[in-house]
């Protein structure tokens, strides 16, 4: 088990750091006969990508894949897919104020302590510039769901709250968020948000959000109890993820205040067809997916690069200030979108393998 | 990968069903030459063990373990700890209703669609009752913690909050938890939610709750970026709890709300050791640990068995109603107070042996 | 990844000493639905049961199976079978000389100096008393192969050479296997074994076998390119058997003499089917199946335990003389064929459901 | 467990096609602080390069390996090493006969019947040109060991074989191992290797060969009973090489021809040191190193591309011969040397990791 790998059956490998030559991921386990393209991952690291907003990082990261492996004559072959992101904007300047010092809420402390070393140029492995080899990995993810799953399955995320500001979620419309730039599902609060983050990004600070990540289409059964339930690993997916802080399924949080008879999903036949009256369950009972849509939240910290000064120490034990210098996401839970959509393809995609490994 | 395996060098393994003969688990990667006696796994069993006050289920099981393996003269011999545990109270009585309908909220449904078959009888492998097997693996991952680390890790679980009843944090204290029948940190708390829970439980109903549990001790550095994560480690251990919905680490979900100044927690050199101001990180930052307590909370919802009946269909498709009779726990949140301290110190374990093997 | 367990989808966890309470086996990953009664377990393991000649070690171990979990009217349920075979002849008598000299041969000096402690008793978890686990498991396991492949896959192992007296293939009848105290698909060479056993039991020495295992019926095409190729989980599997020392496929060492020409096994089309004119490459090319019958063999080391004495070390460092008393097996190879069965089911029924889980 | 990982804390994933852009590996869980240079890496590749002498073939490869993560400052920071060497000799030629053809002995049609297509360039995946990067991630091992091994580990192969051409083990010489183009610990078989190798060449042909890897200063204690014993993974490790067909640990297949106590390694005090009389088990008891040298040997079967023609199938099913035009090793059991070295380091590399784990 790679430390750096994540999946049982249709797995993924990371590598890479943030200054470095590149990033990358090696995408094992996918079946073969799968039409794919660079293109079609390209359109995910796209969504991804830095500087598409005043409200995300200006890095000029131009993110292109390169495919090295696995596809032959435009379709996969079921032999690793090597993908590779070079490093375009890793500005040679002076790192020398964060090599030293800890930066709070970053892995700087924690890092050194574990390693004894570590690659303080943007973050080395710990920035979130990883996250774009989960976005390239997912994209290959979606194209293994709708080439299992004709009848598609459709994965969506959408920002749904920032700072205190959460969305209306009766305005919610799945056209929407690709329309804006913070993926909302209600245009009503667009404004507002807009206005807020101007104010957090002038001021040099930033503001944490939550993500809701919803996956229609996926067959009832998937996930492997007791270990492998499927809300196990999107918890362990989604936590991985850079900032996160808390995860939610269905009701989540909420669940904790309701009565069995409120909580309760109770179920009907419609059409010959089994229905729910209700989701609190997100779509995940004893592990295993209802054939409802899937319903995974979470939260991410604020960004913790920001301006103004804080306490902190140096590698020498010295007490020190600290404030961030450059380029920063306000909100990195914006462009965390896509990377919790991704994180949901690859977990359906490792759990249908792994379901018809078992089940056939 | 064992569907049913947790961890990578300190794993577990469980097995059985609510009422097959017996159920238990295999622990594995235990490091040698740690005194292990037999009481010491019941002590936390005896914790678990359902029918200790009329809030619990009053299913009447000992919960005895037995120790068929890999302990030889007292002490663990790094060969594989086999756990026994007999099911005494599984009851032979008529099955018939649950048999062939889908209790809601209940993984009857899932179980049935992926397998094509269930043990139906008390809930089989989906029945909390596995989680007695997680507690006498995190017994011994207990002692593992002690025994590597002198000076001791403690892992304590708490119930912070039922229904819409929080705990005042104010009032925390550590040593009135194992004074309650709820694990509840604050003695003010108790009378209402005894009150409340009569009137639940009297009503033939059930509700959800919060979770902490809280790890002390723990060396800086422990976790494996990047899908190694302690903190995405300890979420898939939690959510693979029965009927757990939510986990947060630290802030949790009140990060998406806070500054970046708000959340960042400075540092300070205090009598010659790094110290913090705060610990909105609940212990982790790059999915590392801090060296500060390790915080963790999960949602629990509200037990799905209630009498009130409820609309479902059976397994032809028919338009049934179902209401559960027999015995259960109101709030199943209370028993999962030990099961979340097991999780946390198998959690920990592990990574800790996976630490030195990497570190050293 | 369980120290001691084997597989990636169907897979099985070993526990147990050999003179401890019990043994047994958790077998995860089993498709649901397959009939599975535990005499058909047992049939197996009276194969390998010890004292069934004279030619074996005379412990009297009844090997009865009890099946603690995953199975439900009569069929698996996709959950965690646990298996239980008590230890009965584990007789308490003095262990004293080899709890503190290290035989030669056995793995008591290894294991004391990797943990510091072991259980002495009957070998502890080196014992090849662990084998019945894995013929336990191998039942299940053909069991699955047989359910999910309509047309049968049949795995007969036979010994085909003890000390330097090989069988003469020319005589090579699968039927005459079982009607032997050798498995010997020979009959002319059953005498000579039989004298020349006595004479090696007789004389309180030992002796080396090797033991060829054959599957018909594989489908093309199983195995995981290029480190979970079936050639290659075969050999762990097989080199993980006690007294194992090598391990081949098809021609094995024989291919080091041949020519391209000669070692080529080419392809026609018989009745509309691919043929092969030979089978050097025992069934595997690539890593993968190619459909023809996969052959394995492994050659066993003498039993170490021998009642000549032997020079060797104690606990304390002190040059000693051991020999060991009591119950052994002349020639532990004889008992290894059913072994090697159930691993080659093992490694089969793994890779089928892997190769489903990727193919589909 | 991605498809093409190998190992539990020291991993490799490879990936990668013969004539593809590039081939590369991610070299996982590697300690920190360890200096490494690709030059390390350069000389145990050039080792492997192809087109050294007249006996392996023409194609020219430069095998530059590039960096691209994990290292900073000239040392390892324990995050993944991503290494790439990009294919440079892929001709572009007309593929179209073996495009068709299943060459025998070749995995064309393992790889076409279980994928339903392959990349027939130059064998695609199944080309032993995929151990290069085995290579490049042995040569990370080596680095490891020596690290964390002050004393040293010599990891040195050798081909003891060619066709049924043994050499002399009297003439044992480790000094001459680098000094001639087949790796011979015997200087005398040399002359006479040529002369038949160079005729095997002329008539199209090829040939098997034998190869022993040993491993000096390997502490004893290290493997994991009972499925990952490193008998075992090294059976797995070496099988898993192209064209391999047996592998042997100590004695091997001669082990069934001795007696207990022909086979016994004596054990008495030298130097206060624990020492043996004679290495029969190869360095393993129980699955465990015994601290003498690690001794393993496995057959190469002959390159099965040959220029006299062979019969064989195209992928329609119709009766065709075959003749492989072009560059071929005449004995691919040359090139096997330092992979099988490699694989080797891997092995001990990531027991060691393991032990430390477990025992600390």
């Amino acid at each position: 088990m790679a430390l750096n790998t994540f999946g049982q059956l249709f797995t993924f490998t990371t590598w890479g750091e943030s200054h470095g030559p590149a990033i990358g991921c090696v995408v094992d386990g996918v079946p073969p006969l799968i039409p794919l393209d660079k293109t079609e991952i390209q359109t995910w690291l796209d969504k991804r990508k830095p500087g598409q907003s005043r409200f995300t990082t200006q890095r000029k990261e131009t993110d292109e894949v390169e495919i090295l492996s696995g596809v032959f004559e435009g379709k996969t072959t079921g032999t690793p897919i090597s993908l590779m992101i070079k490093n375009v904007d890793a500005r040679s300047r002076d790192y020398g104020e964060i090599s030293k010092k800890y930066r709070p809420g970053h892995a700087d402390y924690t890092y050194e302590k574990k390693y004894g070393i570590r690659d303080f140029r943007g973050g080395g492995r710990a920035s979130a510039r990883e996250t774009a080899s989960r976005v390239a990995a997912g994209a290959i993810a979606r194209k293994v769901l709708n080439s299992l799953i004709p009848s598609g399955v459709i994965i969506k995320g959408a920002l749904v709250q920032i700072g205190d500001k959460p969305i209306n979620r009766k305005n919610w419309k799945v056209s929407e968020i690709d329309k804006n730039a913070f993926w909302s599902p209600d245009t009503e609060v667009v404004a507002s948000w807009e206005q807020y983050l101007d104010e957090v990004r002038k001021s040099g600070s930033s503001i944490g959000a939550i993500i809701e990540v919803r996956a229609s289409g996926v067959p009832v059964g998937l996930g492997e109890p007791v270990y492998g339930k499927i809300d196990a690993q999107l918890a362990a997916a989604m936590m991985s993820i850079n900032a996160v802080k808390s995860v939610e399924i269905g009701n989540g949080i909420k669940s904790a205040s309701l009565t069995g008879e409120e909580n309760a999903d109770e179920m009907f036949m419609e059409n010959n067809r089994v229905a729910f009256k209700s989701n609190n369950a997100g779509g995940v009972l004893g592990g295993l997916t209802t054939g409802q849509d899937l319903v995974v939240r979470f939260a991410v910290k604020p960004t913790s690069s920001i301006l103004n000064a804080r306490q902190t120490i140096d590698n020498q034990g010295k007490q020190v200030e600290i404030s961030t210098k450059g380029r920063h996401d306000p909100c990195v839970g914006i462009r965390a979108v896509p990377v919790g959509e991704a994180m949901m393809a690859i977990v359906i995609a490792d759990q249908l393998l792994r379901h018809r490994g078992q089940i056939g």
